[in-house]
């Protein structure tokens, strides 16, 4: 037959850099019109996608291809985890200018395999073209047992609220990353966060599974911003206390709570617990911290309680690409 | 609460759209982390993901937005028929510009929410962002019997090659639209299967069902793109005859062979079916012509025989984004 096209040749290759899909989870992968995913018995599917656009999540000079290729599929698995489940595959929709067709494309690959890997979830299909920008835009598919998923219309007052992790370290991240000039070392750990974040998928299946959160959803705007829409979802409201925040050690007292309320892309869990269950939440689950910051409160305002200053409303100060 | 932000607006007006999403393919829509689906029993889930954009697929200054709106999804379902699917719900992932979230976003979920209903499939979350261009990628998700999916891997040598539809009808309107000036009618018939075009879902279970199609795939790019696919797939060859092709009736032939053989979006279907078969395949499949065009050959060339010249090999001329 005659040379494949060069679009054709693209997708070869992206299917070639995932070679292990040969589970049962996938009974048709690349190359035909769509895939074919069988579903396993007594379990739902979750649906989610995401965008990941140049200039808007990530800036093409100074985020390095693998890391691109990481967080990507890393903050679907984040919308998969804050519903309890499983990854089981994930879609790639990719527009790429010809000059990133080389080792540009063979990096990002190359992290998104890395993510592939960790959080179990193979390439099931997708589609490219040729575009000025770079432009991604992933589903990623899991499951969940029947009923057992996690919502974010559950929360009761009285209902205490958890966070896993430290807050703000992706956003002080963003911010070092900002100031530097010349090559980016993808090394840097103060990079680390914010471009190769852990998103909770363990985390969420054990709560899923005990049946121990009554609300969840994970932190991709800020606390400031995530925590209204929690709370406007179970139409309750929430009283945090700026004390108990997992602040990031070591930073300037203002700097680091602002990161922390303000602070996107942190991809960790926002959950809140009965208080029958408070006792089943251990203070680490796999080495993450997992810390009571407030309690669900029957008025409809989400309020800061600082010490020393009188509880103020917490004003919305997260990621809104909408906003002016 | 206070004020949602300009984000959560727009996913508010999003999911008002579709206000009739209640059946029970969604466990769960648009508002939380990820949106869940109840698979049915004895069926394989079909997964497929679509680019639309902006310069790329249409033009924000000639496409009317409710034709947008319809074709993105449209084409999504097109990859549902080639499958033999049932479609079952979509994911829309949108980047706006601030210009463009009040009538034209209303133009456009009127398009969108049509094919919605047409093709029942609903939509069941997304992702928004604001952007310079207008960006769509849809995610839509179908289901068919176990194994009984149409794939475009099993056409074998002496298999007849069909097509539905009329070819080059797209392609033709799109011509028309790059000459017009000023306003565009979107009833013009001249770009009515350019802006509205029809997938063949209906068609594409009924071969799937009695596993009439030996392979199948929707024609996105032209048949000169897309045959050779089906015969990769499939390890063969095939042969067309020129004069079967269906042709625009009316056009200059030249011009109407060229629209057909390199015509893109057109989404009719392209299947393959065993000579034990054929007389099961009727002249019409309701309303929509059935093509014999061609046979499957051993040789695995795809060539194109016109009467009055020799055979030649069918070059590929159909759209391809990384070509130059």
């Amino acid at each position: 037959m005659r040379t494949p096209s060069n679009e054709d040749t693209l997708l070869k290759r992206i299917a070639r850099a995932f070679p292990a899909s040969r589970s049962r989870a996938i009974a048709l992968g690349i190359g035909d019109d769509a895939a074919l995913l069988a579903p396993r018995p007594g379990r739902e599917t979750i649906l989610t996608c995401d965008w990941f656009l140049e200039g808007t999540h990530f800036l093409r000079d100074k985020h390095p291809a693998r890391a691109v290729g990481w967080k990507c599929l890393a903050r679907a698995m984040s919308d998969i985890a804050a519903m309890g489940g499983t990854p089981r595959c994930f879609l790639l929709s990719l527009a790429l200018p010809p000059s990133h067709t080389g080792p540009w494309l063979t990096e990002f690959l190359d992290g998104l395999r890395r993510a592939s890997r960790v959080y179990r979830c193979e390439l099931a299909g997708g589609d490219t073209t040729r575009r000025s920008e770079i432009l991604i835009s992933i589903t990623a598919v899991g499951d969940v047992a029947k009923r057992r998923a996690l919502l974010r219309s559950g929360a009761r007052p009285g209902d205490r609220i958890f966070v896993s992790g430290t807050l703000g370290e992706a956003e002080r991240g963003l911010r070092h990353l900002r100031k530097m000039r010349g090559a980016v070392k993808s090394s840097d750990p103060l990079l680390r966060k914010h471009f190769y974040p852990e998103p909770r998928v363990a985390l969420g299946q054990w709560l899923a599974g005990g049946r121990l959160a009554t609300a969840t959803m994970d932190l991709s705007d800020g606390l400031s911003s995530d925590l209204p829409r929690l709370c406007a979802a179970s139409a309750v409201g929430a009283r945090v206390d700026a004390v108990l925040l997992p602040l990031i050690p070591g930073a300037k007292k203002g700097e680091a709570m602002s990161l922390a309320l303000d602070g996107g892309d942190d991809y960790e869990l926002l959950f809140t617990v009965a208080p029958k269950n408070l006792h089943r939440i251990p203070d680490k689950f796999h080495k993450v911290c997992l810390h009571n910051i407030g309690v669900i409160t029957r008025e409809k305002e989400v309020r800061l309680h600082s010490e020393g200053e009188s509880i103020r409303s917490l004003r919305r100060g997260g990621w809104d690409p909408f906003r002016n």
